[in-house]
């Protein structure tokens, strides 16, 4: 494969949260993120089939709001840390802005899924979903 | 934003690895798999900064040769298993086909590093590295 060459992603759908600013989001799920919805696109629905309420699942976002230049960063923002690769953090500051966030699926109503906790903001893009790892 | 909008992915780096078709290719990474290279463009080595032999890592692949228009499968391709949606399982054929590969990283020379076990093919393109998730 040639060095360059670049790949397109296509959002499966859309995160609508109660958090609108990055500033307000919490670092990880874990760390008080209220629940949201996730908005799946009309042709991806049925790449839902046999998901149910209760399953543990990944949700993959991309961090539309980033800056790809970042390589490296203040791990959780605080100068007090020392600096460090990104790729050694969580920082949604990256190359590729992808993230990761573990949630439990709470409900399905057709193509909205309750799903929470989760830390991204509202508009967020989802790429991808994924059963948690084994 | 638009709901026909794309994103761009660079891919950081690429596997080097034994296996060389996704025939041979374990389902996942704790199944039998190798270990294998991770080679970083030099463009990102600055975002390796910190990352030490030892460290559990999600390595985040793109599955190059996936056919990205699968909306379900029958799960680890048995047609014994009901079909399912690409969301439910971990099938490489998604709509974004993104891999995820939780690995121990066995060492590290400059740009190289040595990573596993990982079922991703020789030739595979790395778009991510994270800690791995708490």
């Amino acid at each position: 494969m040639d060095r360059d060459t670049t790949f397109t992603l296509r959002p499966i759908g859309v995160i609508r949260s109660e958090l609108t600013s990055r500033r307000e989001a919490p670092k990880q799920g874990g760390e008080g993120a209220p629940d949201a919805w996730l908005e799946i696109e009309p042709w991806a629905e049925q790449a839902l089939d046999r998901i149910a309420p209760g399953d543990a699942l990944i949700v993959i976002t991309w961090f539309h709001q980033a800056d790809r230049s970042v390589m490296q960063v203040h791990p959780r923002g605080d100068q007090r840390n020392p600096l460090s690769g990104v790729f050694a953090t969580r920082s949604p500051d990256r190359p590729n802005p992808v993230g990761l966030h573990p949630v439990i699926l709470r409900s399905i109503n057709g193509r909205r899924l309750r799903i929470g906790p989760i830390e991204a903001i509202d508009g967020t893009p989802v790429i991808d979903i994924k059963p948690e790892l084994a």
